[in-house]
């Protein structure tokens, strides 16, 4: 079966095709600047030529019609038809508390995403563009939804709940829900897997450190706490995302500099982290480069954004009574040497003998990076959350399909087969 | 030497009298309701009947007029005249980023604490009014201020700031200050005495939970990180504070409620921590009380309280790399057993080995309620932020008179006495 994965933006749509057989992508790439001029699709294929074609995409209907002419395209695609495409999963940030797992969708799904609008106003909204477009241009394809937040739904009320007044919860739906759980819930089955231990016996702390940057608890395989909260603001200093601070801050500096909500909010999420502080970018290679030519702001900067990773995973480390492994993941997590070695450091208390011959070891294999004697293990382990949401979506669909056989199956029983006696 | 110590709020007005020979309380008392009609004066001396009287009390003037009178009461009071009081020394929250110390009030200090106002709007302002009130009493006193900021000064740079544009700091001084400083400085020390081991070579966590609650990582002496921020707000849960949160939730909350910035303020330091989830009280004691009783609301409340404390633990552990004491203080710190135990169980994977039995002992003194063999320490430590703005005031006073007695000695020194072949 082929499946293809979405992911939509505002503007934007990612996509990658995988053959669920082998789970290679056999195709992917990107709609940029959908509504604007100039909208441009990049296009990859492994042993072909990359394609990249500038033209006006007006909204993501016109852009999905585009990903599958290209997908069939006589020079660049991998289909002979787009009947082949049997099933089509969808990245969605917030599923709330109605969703703890990935679901294939109907009017019903589509209506509840539509309701968790509010909790997600950038990202809900786009997916639903996503999953429009879909429909207009695979009509009767089975489409499923894998949700950031599902993972998280594990977590007990007292690591989910604010300590605000409780109508904030029961009417606004203020709560944690934590995100990034798709890579989460999979680089912890991985490590699960590379240390030969049932997820059932460990306790894990995956640090997913990319341009959004997230900590999980993970108990039994189950998300105990996680550092986003309500939002993708909270918990650790970001590319551009403030992270954690004094919630007074918030109408302190609305106040002082007579601010909109919408400038507050664009101010914490695209103009703080490790670009506010540094003053030279919210990419941690530039910050890190910028540092090692003397640059002290951009030294501040690393100095933050390496200490609250650590006060996280200490903290779970408290909340967990112990911790078995310590995982990084993610553009940063995977790639960045010198920030695994700073956040591991000094950390000998908790039991981590870090190695850093092995921390400087290239793999795309999940690794230990600590000594063998180490009682807490550190691993890297590279996530994957499109072939997850390609996972999911094969399942489901698999499973719907052994309901229908089942369902037709029972249709068929006669009643004369009843057994004697039975009424 | 008698010292005065006075924590002056907007409308009320407390105070100690000291004498610093044997450090002993003579009197104490509290004077509410300034301002308004009915103010309320209780004065309270050992071995004599505490004293309670209604009047009006228009400003702290005049309260602390009514102090003094108090003070000198043929029948409630210890001194036989105002002449007595040698000496005044005055909580301050807030003291900027100016103050790492205590220091004698002069016009430039005033003027420094006024600045400050901004930061402090409901504390400064009314410490102010309590040093003009004495000023207006005793002119001819020495007067100090100690500040609950001061001791958290030695904060390094990526524990203060705030991953937020930096502008922020620099031009409206956003950043973390920290509080209850006095009390953390003075646990800390009591600890090391009790310890027998130099400060410098400690690392500890101090937990003062009271109605306000922060938690502080102390090394060599010197507070490295805190729990409370900018303002009193961050941080641990707290009677009625929120404490940490995803900064998002505020202008959403605004929004949604269409809320004012007093009262998005109000919500969050009046209407939320214990009080905002239990529905009962801001008490932990009658939190627990409901809880018993089977209130879930009530139970969820003190889950969270605890939860958020180990996590404190467990960051700043990982930010000194180890902790040799744990220290708990304040009201809820020092009195509430079941906290300090729910809040160490299950912190085995640390070293804490708790002594359940020590625990529930009660003393004034500071005591070890872990076994023996426990490798990390924890105590129980009373607090007394009095005593401290008191011996504070004292050495200040002290100092001063020894600095004019060498200035008027230098002064009578004569030329003729000068060696020869000086200049």
């Amino acid at each position: 079966m082929k499946v293809l994965v979405i992911n939509a933006g505002s503007s934007s749509l990612k996509y990658q095709l995988y053959d669920m057989t082998t789970e290679k992508v056999l195709a992917k790439g990107r709609v940029e600047r959908i509504g604007l001029d100039a909208s441009i699709l990049t296009h990859e294929v492994e042993n072909k030529p990359d394609m990249r074609e500038v033209s006006e995409i007006l909204d993501h209907t016109t852009a999905i019609k585009k990903v599958i002419e290209m997908l069939v395209h006589r020079k660049f695609g991998v289909l002979h038809s787009m009947d082949e495409i049997e099933a089509v999963g969808h990245r969605v940030v917030h599923g709330g508390e109605s969703f703890s797992k990935s679901v294939l969708i109907n009017e019903e799904v589509k209506l509840e995403i539509r309701r968790l609008f509010d909790l997600a106003p950038l990202h809900n909204p786009a997916h639903m563009m996503g999953i429009t477009a879909v429909e207009d241009n695979l009509p009767n394809i089975p489409q499923a939804v894998v949700f950031d937040t599902a993972f998280h739904q594990t977590m007990p009320k007292h690591t989910y709940l604010y300590a605000i007044p409780t109508v904030l919860y029961r009417k606004h739906k203020v709560r944690r829900y934590g995100f990034h759980g798709t890579s989460h819930d999979y680089v912890s089955k991985a490590a699960s897997h590379y240390l030969k231990r049932p997820l059932e016996e460990l306790k894990l702390i995956t640090c997913h450190i990319g341009n959004g940057a997230s900590c999980t608890a993970i108990m039994n395989g189950k998300s105990y706490d996680t550092s986003m909260g309500m939002t993708p603001l909270e918990g650790l200093m970001m590319g551009t995302r403030s992270g954690d601070m004094d919630p007074a801050i918030v109408p302190y500096a609305i106040s002082k500099e007579d601010l909109t909500m919408n400038e507050i909010n664009s101010m914490l999420n695209k103009h703080s982290g490790l670009l506010g502080i540094s003053g030279v970018s919210g990419d941690l290679r530039e910050v890190i480069e910028a540092m090692d030519e003397g640059n002290n702001n951009a030294k501040v900067a690393f100095e933050m954004y390496v200490y609250r990773i650590k006060k996280y995973i200490g903290a779970y480390i408290a909340a967990m009574n112990g911790v078995d492994a310590i995982i990084f993941t993610a553009g940063v997590g995977e790639n960045s040497s010198i920030l695994r070695q700073k956040v591991c450091e000094d950390m000998s208390f908790f039991g981590i003998d870090f190695d850093e011959a092995k921390n400087v070891v290239r793999s795309s294999e999940p690794r230990d990076i600590t000594s063998d004697e180490s009682k807490v293990k550190v691993l890297v382990v590279p996530t994957n959350e499109e072939l997850i949401i390609a996972r999911d979506t094969y399942r489901l669909v698999l499973e719907a399909i052994e309901t229908e056989k089942a369902r037709a199956e029972a249709e068929t029983f006669k009643p004369s087969e009843l057994p004697e006696g039975s009424d």
